[in-house]
């Protein structure tokens, strides 16, 4: 292990925004903020509170919320001042101060066809832009990274004039000037010569890289930096971004701290990575894919049967780093021994005495492939999969009987769309009819059912809905499967539940179903807490 | 351009085949092959005739069909010999002999801990394995290449060893020999210092990388060996492989030919590379990440208002080489920030004469800020782009008014969930009251409202639905917004539309409604093909 420790910058809020299909709410943005500061990533670069109302909502609220100073540093991301005008007087500027954060990254244009032919000013001019911006924000307090846009396009063009670029940043007091491989063009070799030519001609300065993945090279590209001197990483946890995305951070991160000793994250950090980079591609609503770099689902999986021997024999042989170290686990497939392991974990959580060849797990995992294979998907659901295993094992009576639900949406003449649903349960041969209206029909339905079942089960008055998703399987017509996915809480737990049908209310339903029977069972096998 | 030529072996067929979730039939093979060939593909890899029945199906059929010699040399792929047995009397290599290829690639092991510890012979032994199995196919008349496994792990612990399993294959006759990073594990400049170490000790003989993306690393350190002498590339030309997949060939080949001057296909056909990595993915059945480097969908897109700007200015400025070079295409996207260029895009489909700066550009690109922000997604939903682009250009009147939708579900005691809706609507002042059954309120919606259209506009007759996608915005309770995206065809042309609200009932509405106006939108305008 050395001593080098490289600062991380996230800016999946900003750049990886820029991605095809990515769309941040203001709450999914404070979802990433709360992951990445979770993880122990230094910067999280947050967007221009100038170009977009949410962006701008984003900012007031965390400024309202003063968040505690343990998590990530938020920086808000500008550009230089406009040319001819007074940093004061720049409403950009303006907008960028507003922010309010302590770091602001400012990017800056130094190949000089961009600086003629796109900002149309002098090649001296745009550097009392540099100089000046980074100045006028550092006297008003501000921490300044500054972003060289383009940087190894100028510097194969103009590297005297590049270097006046970085020269003019140091001037200005910017902590930290970054190199941006802008269109993602330059090879690992490139970057690794010009990182060094570039921290020999400015001594005491810290450099950064940030990568774009257009040849693949990314990864590569901002390690040959760090090893070339580079102090300092900007990228996406999930590697997203525009064209072909970031650098990923998950990969780089874990390939400096396992494969050349140089740490990125605060100690302990690495072994959660996999779910920090999971949880955040649900925020995104992104699929990552199965042979993603230390943390996909396939990364430390073995099909072949010389591999899975090979390494029951001994994990080197087609490991290269151990998967908890990640944060990651090991899978074997085809492997009945696998699929049984996994269920007998659940099983015994509810009946801990069950012996690991009892016909009943042999049921229970027969019960279970069927459901997948339908389109369920128990990963996420761990309260239906301990509620099925209930079912199979003869412990579950049902808490009430549907007599009848009905809901109808309408949309009149002029109105808003209205959602009701009527319901009638049966419990203990006692009935309880009743109603409710809904934002939705789901949302109707699951109003009344909550309604109904609190005559009979008071305790369920503390239950309430904190997630709820929908994913369409093989879509190809609005008659597809769906699979909804719910997550519940009664204050102290969180426990999520799945349904699948052609149906959305039918699925929904099931979920919603699942999650009060689930409170339910707990309380009647005496594990409430 | 330099005048190095780079052999590149595809291994899809047989290290691909290892991915979680791959399985080719005995067709799929044939169609893997053409199209590696088609695209000059030096050899195919295509697995183990002794290892299972499909793979021999394949050999005895391409040996039946008589192939011209023109397209991709087909290798079949064994191990060395046996232990303590004569190359004649071993039956896996009488396999590899019977699929009658002209070239095969012989695997065998160089870490003296797995000659130990999986192989249990001597070092000695194994070297006799690789040399006189090699000798054997080769006295047999065929062209043997040497896969090194784990050469990597084995060049650390024992170099010498590692050098003299090199020197062995070689003696056996050899025309390649590969260096294999099996686990994945290797470091770019570790790759590139020991490839120039072996080239160095080993004169004559030509040395070949085959590498793992375990670390992200697969395309670097193949580049790497390439730099440092390798001239023969194994991988997948997409990348599939286990774990984290093979080297992505795709990648290497653009960034060899593009960046390096290194040609590996033939004249003219690297501009058939994003198709037939497109069409590889169709036989695999897997998806392409849309930001795959060269290939992906987003891999020349451009979504950050300031950048689609620059590229219609000057491509250079943010492509770092014209799609076209790959066969790939350029797009740009609209977005909340998106500029008035990719707006103005669109308002020139519908209306060529718009000038950039009047005042109905800033207000489309007010409203569809406005609807981005509410959680509309117009980047995949084209058609619903432009036709808000109609509406706010006052080119839109509605084809239909809704005078009442009433949807509604049941499910009784003992049945199925049941769904339907009765719709009326006016056109022209006659209206046309239907109903409809659907599988789930959605469906019985869709169904319904066709029904009700097709009256009116026969030519909807031909519409149908292709693809249903919901996403749930902000979730946290049954009453989130939800967006669902659809996709539609005519047969000839293909759309998608978009609709939000809190109701997935109307934010499905919205979606049809857009569908099928837009169908009839193209007709009335002339557009229709």
């Amino acid at each position: 292990m050395s001593d080098r420790k490289i600062e991380i910058l996230d800016t999946t809020l900003r750049d990886g925004a820029q991605m095809e299909g990515i769309s941040f709410s203001v709450n999914d943005k404070f979802q990433v903020f709360d992951s990445l500061s979770a993880l122990g990533i230094k910067y999280v670069e947050a967007g221009n509170p100038g170009s977009n109302p949410k962006d701008r909502e984003f900012f007031a609220r965390y400024k309202n919320e003063q968040r505690q100073p343990a998590g990530s540093v938020l920086a808000a991301f500008g550009s230089t001042r406009r040319k001819g005008m007074k940093p004061q007087d720049d409403p950009g500027l303006a907008d960028l101060m507003s922010a309010d954060t302590s770091t602001i990254v400012v990017f800056g244009k130094c190949w000089n066809l961009q600086v003629r032919e796109v900002l149309r000013v002098s090649l001296k001019e745009n550097l009392s832009m540099i100089e000046d911006t980074i100045s006028w924000l550092v006297s008003n307090g501000r921490e300044v990274i500054f972003d060289a846009e383009h940087f190894f396009e100028a510097w194969r063009e103009n590297r005297d004039y590049a270097l006046d670029c970085m020269r003019a940043a140091a001037r200005g007091g910017a902590v930290c000037i970054c190199l941006c491989d802008t269109n993602g063009s330059t090879m690992p070799e490139e970057v690794s010569r010009v990182t060094g030519e570039v921290l020999s001609e400015l001594e005491g300065v810290k450099i950064g890289i940030h990568c774009h993945n257009d040849t693949g090279m990314a990864v590569a590209n901002s390690i040959a930096a760090v090893l070339a001197g580079a102090d300092h990483v900007q990228g996406t946890l999930n590697g997203i971004g525009e064209r072909c995305g970031n650098a990923n951070l998950a990969t780089i991160i874990a390939n400096l701290e396992l494969k050349y000793g140089i740490s990125c994250l605060p100690e302990g950090k690495l072994e959660h990575l996999t779910p920090a980079v999971r949880n955040m591609a649900e925020i995104a609503n992104i699929v990552i894919p199965n042979g993603e770099p230390y943390v996909g689902i396939s990364a430390f999986t073995h099909k072949a049967g010389m591999h899975v021997d090979g390494v029951k024999k001994n994990p080197s042989t087609f490991e290269h780093v151990p998967p908890e170290s990640v944060g990651n686990s090991r899978r074997f497939l085809m492997s009945e021994i696998a699929g049984r392991a996994a269920v007998l974990d659940v099983i015994h959580r509810i009946r801990p005495d069950m012996a690991k060849d009892a016909p009943e797990v042999a049921r229970v995992l027969h019960k279970m492939k069927e459901l997948e294979h339908q389109g369920y998907h128990f990963e996420g659901a761990e309260a239906s999969q301990e509620l099925l295993v209930c079912k199979e094992l003869g412990m579950y009576k049902p808490f009430f009987n549907l007599e009848k639900i009905r809901i109808a949406s309408e949309q009149p003449q002029t109105g808003e769309y209205s959602a009701y649903a009527f319901i009638k349960i049966l419990v203990d041969g006692i009935d309880e009819t009743t109603a409710a209206e809904g934002e939705g029909p789901v949302n109707a339905m699951d109003r009344a059912l909550k309604k109904a079942m609190k005559v009979f089960y008071p305790q369920l008055t503390s239950v309430r809905l904190t997630d709820y998703k929908v994913r369409v399987l093989n879509a190809d017509d609005t008659a597809s499967s769906v699979r909804t996915l719910i997550e519940s809480t009664d204050g102290h737990r969180v426990w999520r539940t799945v349904g699948v049908s052609t149906d959305i209310l039918e699925a929904s339903w099931q979920a919603l179903v699942d999650s009060l029977e689930y409170k339910l069972m707990r309380s009647k096998l005496g594990w409430e807490d």
